[in-house]
């Protein structure tokens, strides 16, 4: 059901198929399934069929061989509206392609459209349904891209994450999800919440699928499906947040780790030391400061169309002063240290990628508990998807890599993925 | 003939002007020399004098008091075109204020007009001359926010600095320059060129007056005005670049220097360590490894409107690859340990601003070449004007801080600059 990028890619390679067929493919998906899910802001499925019309053998040749991307819409555009989620940006048209967007047509991607993104990235849910069970959300705030991709939609949708907005979603939907090291991909041309926080990141249908599309964006040694994954040293966490947990999520967890074991790995348990810890709460302080001033003209001249969530987020941020702010950033110093310290010993670290399974009702798009810490520290984190619920709903698994280690990372998520297939 | 915005802000106090006022003073300066100078891309004076009009005693009571400020034209104003400096651009409006728009507005300061900027903050020259001698450039990429300045057509104005953009402008046209740590204030809306290095800064007539207008802005205990700065322990530093220096400016920092050890602190000699003078080098490879990205828009889609200068380092740009940029980045983090490490003895640096004063000519805005390695390190950097060469032109004395201690750089330019008043 899930379109894998690499299945497309070799097929093109091997000439069974042509980018002007997989639009087709996304195009029967998004026809059959986009009225109950919303996952697209926007669409221009002739654009896509265009390009790839004009360039067959030119688009083949490159990375991406004219593969269809989807483009969260915080991301600006210059051919396609981008409106952040919000009614005061309805039908924006921005002067250029964010960089991310510019490296993607580099890399032989075709936009095929824009996704649904809570209003700007923040906690206001938009409409977008869970294709696993359209009564529940699909998280958020990359809500369609995660969407998308679960539904087959589209092979490859790229995310923000500044609490947990790639990873969660990821996670509820079922699909493989990486947020890369903090700047691996450029924010340039991405409406900003935190600038030490924003991060963009990619959605695919596996973990090779979301590694090869990394690798052909931002043009690095990423992609892990040349040969079976080396075994990573892995740690178990349970962290202070462990019994805020699902049963389920946490009996997903521990199947993994078993799962990794049996595949003949050594995995450690592992407590955060107290500067980690404490970390988790300087996450607030940070986003609440920046937040404050990146979206200081929105909030100062069209405070009336932002919803009342973000209008109280960013009141209450207004408080955060600059010695906390300043604070928060050496706690965040020195646990990046600590962090760097501890995994000496491990390449990846094990924990939930969210409390539990998506839930029910589309008004929350669920809780980024789990997440803010590693978005703080600016590490890789792939969420490995696979495992579900007793109810059939994804459970995801968050790897947590190290710092500029991305193809570590997402060579361990590749490694678990596999064990817990083979089980 | 430069308006001191402390010594505006004080007579605002004292109920002698008021802000309405202070845009007539601007608006006769604007009338008197601006056809000369060419330093605005595009003047409001219309809409600061009905902010002004409208709310004298609700301004009054800002921080910045009504003071007008000037927005160099890389910044993004929603009630003003941005252009970038760029024909690609030519009317933009973009959907929001930048950041630092929206902090100076908070602040209580009014828009009077876009500052020239050199295309995209990069070489290619504009129109703008230096009020000093109008047959030599003003320097760049903040060309026209030094200008006005110096021209006394504002008292506070924003610039950015990649590489010696806001220094080098401040040293030619003789004001103070400020270039904060880096991130102190936000780029957001900033067009950027290379994410690592982009520095938003800010021009005033004196240190005092800069460090007043940067308190006002970002809501930090910056002032240096409330009593005598503290003795600093000065290092001058002459370093591999020194002899590319011309004789004028290596007097006049040794004049500075001298006229600081004369007013009573210690002046110490430095050299570089090797990884500093290694870092140098990698300022370029991290700039363009990240224009080549942040830039992918303007010169996949409008190349042919590109100056030849900014087309060409755009297509070096591209061969930069990821090993060579994570390679710099390492670099840079051993060197910032490094400088960290040296300055523990040290609470500023005085080396020179620029090779010499404002070379004759518009073509060039001179050579960043004693600036990279001060932004690529991200700490604070003040120039302190005061000394001029023999027919008058100013020079500019680098005052390079300890990273996040802006107050303390800020302070001791303060220091220096009195005691070359003094000597």
């Amino acid at each position: 059901m899930m379109l894998s990028a690499l299945d497309l890619a070799r097929r093109i390679d091997a000439g069974e198929l042509n980018p002007a067929a997989v639009i087709d493919l996304c195009a029967e998906a998004i026809t059959a399934r986009e009225a109950e899910i919303g996952a697209f802001a926007a669409l221009d499925i002739g654009g896509a069929r265009d390009c790839a019309a004009g360039s067959h053998a030119a688009l083949a040749a490159l990375p991406l061989r004219g593969l269809p991307v989807g483009v969260k819409d915080i991301i600006d555009t210059a051919d396609l509206p981008t409106e952040y989620g919000s009614p005061i940006y309805r039908g924006h048209r921005p002067g250029a392609d964010a960089a991310v967007v510019s490296m993607v047509r580099r890399a032989g991607g075709l936009i095929l459209g824009k996704t649904v993104t809570t209003e700007f990235a923040y906690r206001h849910a938009a409409h977008t349904r869970n294709p696993h069970d359209p009564a529940h959300t699909p998280g958020g705030s990359s809500s369609g891209s995660a969407a998308a991709v679960a539904a087959g939609m589209l092979p490859i949708a790229l995310g923000t994450q500044t609490g947990g907005s790639v990873i969660r979603p990821a996670a509820y939907c079922g699909v493989a999800g990486f947020k890369p090291s903090y700047k691996l991909i450029p924010t340039v041309g991405v409406k900003c919440f935190s600038w030490h926080l924003d991060t963009v990141g990619l959605f695919a249908a596996s973990v090779a699928d979301v590694a090869f599309a990394a690798a052909a964006i931002t043009d690095r040694d990423l992609r892990v499906d040349a040969r079976a994954p080396a075994a990573p040293r892995i740690a178990l966490l349970r962290d202070a947040r462990w019994p805020e947990a699902s049963d389920a999520i946490r009996t997903a967890v521990e199947t993994a780790a078993q799962a990794a074991a049996k595949a003949g790995v050594r995995v450690a348990e592992l407590t955060l030391p107290a500067v980690l810890e404490e970390a988790w709460g300087t996450h607030a302080t940070i986003r609440d400061y920046e937040a404050c001033r990146a979206l200081a003209f929105e909030r100062d001249r069209h405070g009336e169309r932002l919803s009342p969530v973000l209008r109280a987020g960013l009141d209450a941020a207004a408080a955060v002063t600059a010695d906390a702010y300043d604070a928060a950033r050496r706690t965040t110093r020195f646990a990046r240290r600590a962090l760097a310290e501890l995994m000496t010993d491990h390449d990846v670290l094990l924990t939930p990628s969210a409390p539990g399974a998506a839930p029910r009702g589309l008004d929350s798009t669920g809780s980024p508990a789990f997440n803010h810490l590693w978005t703080l520290m600016g590490c890789p984190v792939v969420n490995v998807p696979g495992l579900v619920d007793t109810v059939g709903l994804p459970l995801g698994i968050q790897v947590i890599g190290r710092f500029a280690r991305d193809r570590a990372a997402l060579e361990a998520a590749l490694f678990i993925e596999g064990a817990i297939a083979r089980r």
